[in-house]
């Protein structure tokens, strides 16, 4: 059985680089977008304790069936370390064989800014080039990585209340674009900007800027509203914007549009995807994609993972299942123990 | 983070002994069911397709949390393959991080056993000393040495329609026991017999033998019915015994008890070992032990593995989740690939 551990997943991006990555991911979601329907879908599976969240995220189409085990722990950071990981799998619905286990905290981030790129790609301007992001922590470099797949970004504006956030973005992402703003407010970010990204991590109803702020034909991509109770959006700016979710059963509990009710929603990003309803109808719309965080996204880079391991060769083989010549004869195994293979 | 292949599990019972093993994973059994009301409980996350199910199994308390994935595709078996594999997860709930991934398709034969074992212990004459055996599949020699770990067994008696399946059964267990007889009937199996264990993998509605067969004082696990539309027994002897469940709630969908209805359960066995509900009161008795798998019984051995492996120093080590210095700069590991430590 393959695990993708992080020196693999690092191995895999650094063979292909990461921008033909999102390529690959953003067409992989594209795909398995397409095919909504046919997938198994359920809300997350959640414990929630008095300092976090525990969360298995199942989905399968008739092929490929995957889950994810992520947590979320705000205090972490307190002690320096990480607040959300993730472990996935990937297993073969006829049989029911586990083919994949792979580490999932870098993955995440990676699809997370996948996606936002595929609703940009939908809800945006094609000419759009003037990125904002509020916030720098952990998913904001991911974030504009993955728009740059897409839109030919000539400027990106930052805003963090943490100004080390903000020089490590700067310093990481330097290379990669012609100008990189730090901002000394929000008002200051968002100003002409064509995109902005809300990715902040305080876990309450915020309101990052008002309606009035906002440009005609400006695209949101809302990312840091996702649980009950948390928002960053005012309810105005969502009633005269036109919004997307997801899907709706989990976005009206986790998403901006908790505020509101369902009809103020669009729509599905998926239907849009398969123009059964429109996306940007012109250049003066406001846009908001009210993304969450679904199953079916690490469906899609779980599987993508797995067929890139293949093509390089790259990953780790394990012995997690037995491998035994008589299936009733389990109890062989304590009798007389195999020997690991050697790595 | 600890990573138990199916050779470090091997090493770990290698090391101790089955029997030992069983000591103290029945102990630890004991101990989370005495603490049952503290744990958060769910009912298991199955998706059924054409050839078999996929579940996800959660259970937490307030320090750990486990999960096992576990499939079901009894057609895997005509290809030579294994029906039922699992895999398991430890997490520390205060801070979410993974602890360790365990092979769990031995485990889940070895909980399975050892639960059945518990049941008995309370449930069974304390001088039981002639085992019968139902069924002797992957599971069957397990559900044998579990039972020798409590009870003085002096003869097992099996029955299987596969010949093959009870030849397999003796030469495995034939050092462990006085006197193994492959019998030609069920009713020749059954005959005088303490314990029974029914464990059958038929699909469907099956009665293995009538409640008059039964003499007074007999005890029956019954593990293999375990999911709707799968039972072994007679509904007439359920009603003349005194039955038993794990989860009240799960049974009543997938056990045994599926054909009648709650007023013919006489209690959970977290109560009867925490003596609010008495157990076996005479040697007349008939009691049964209507047995479907929760994912308590999980939780309990993956905690078990996790303290043995750190006592015996056994497992592999994996980079399964990312070790960064800023938790802010996930960024860094695409930009500073980390190298993979030497195993």
């Amino acid at each position: 059985m393959l695990l993708l551990d992080i020196p693999s997943i690092q191995s895999i991006i650094l063979s292909i680089g990461l921008e033909p990555f999102y390529s690959r991911l953003i067409q992989q979601l594209e795909d398995d977008f397409k095919h909504w329907q046919n997938f198994y879908k359920s809300p997350r599976h959640a414990i929630h304790y008095k300092h976090g969240v525990i969360e298995l995220m199942p989905c399968s189409d008739d092929e490929l069936y995957s889950f994810k085990y992520v947590n979320g722990h705000p205090e972490n950071t307190k002690q320096g370390n990480l607040c959300v990981m993730a472990i996935g799998m990937l297993a073969d619905v006829k049989t029911g064989y586990p083919l994949m286990i792979s580490e999932m905290t870098l993955l995440t981030a990676i699809r997370t800014a996948a996606v936002a790129a595929l609703g940009a790609k939908y809800l945006a301007r094609t000419d759009s080039n003037v990125l904002c992001i509020i916030g720098s922590g952990a998913q904001s470099e991911f974030q504009a990585m993955a728009m740059k797949s897409i839109f030919p970004i000539d400027e990106i504006r930052i805003y963090d209340i943490d100004a080390k956030a903000m020089d490590k973005f700067y310093n990481n992402l330097t290379p990669e674009f012609n100008r990189i703003k730090k901002c000394e407010s929000i008002a200051e970010a968002i100003l002409n900007s064509d995109i902005i990204i809300t990715a902040t991590a305080c876990k309450k109803k915020a309101c990052l800027f008002k309606a009035s702020e906002i440009t005609d034909g400006t695209h949101i991509h809302a990312m840091g509203g996702d649980c009950p109770g948390k928002t960053e959006l005012d309810a105005s700016l969502l009633k005269k914007s036109k919004l997307v979710v997801e899907f709706t059963e989990q976005s009206l509990i986790e998403g901006e549009i908790q505020q509101l009710d369902i009809s103020h929603i669009h729509g599905e990003l998926w239907q849009i995807i398969n123009k059964l309803i429109p996306g940007r109808e012109n250049n003066n719309e406001i846009t908001i994609f009210d993304s969450v965080g679904f199953a079916i996204e690490d469906f899609s880079i779980l599987k993508l993972v797995y067929t890139l391991a293949q093509e390089l060769k790259l990953g780790v083989d394990i012995d997690l299942i037995p491998d035994i010549d008589d299936p009733k004869n389990l109890y062989g195994l304590i009798n007389n123990p195999l020997k690991r293979k050697p790595r």
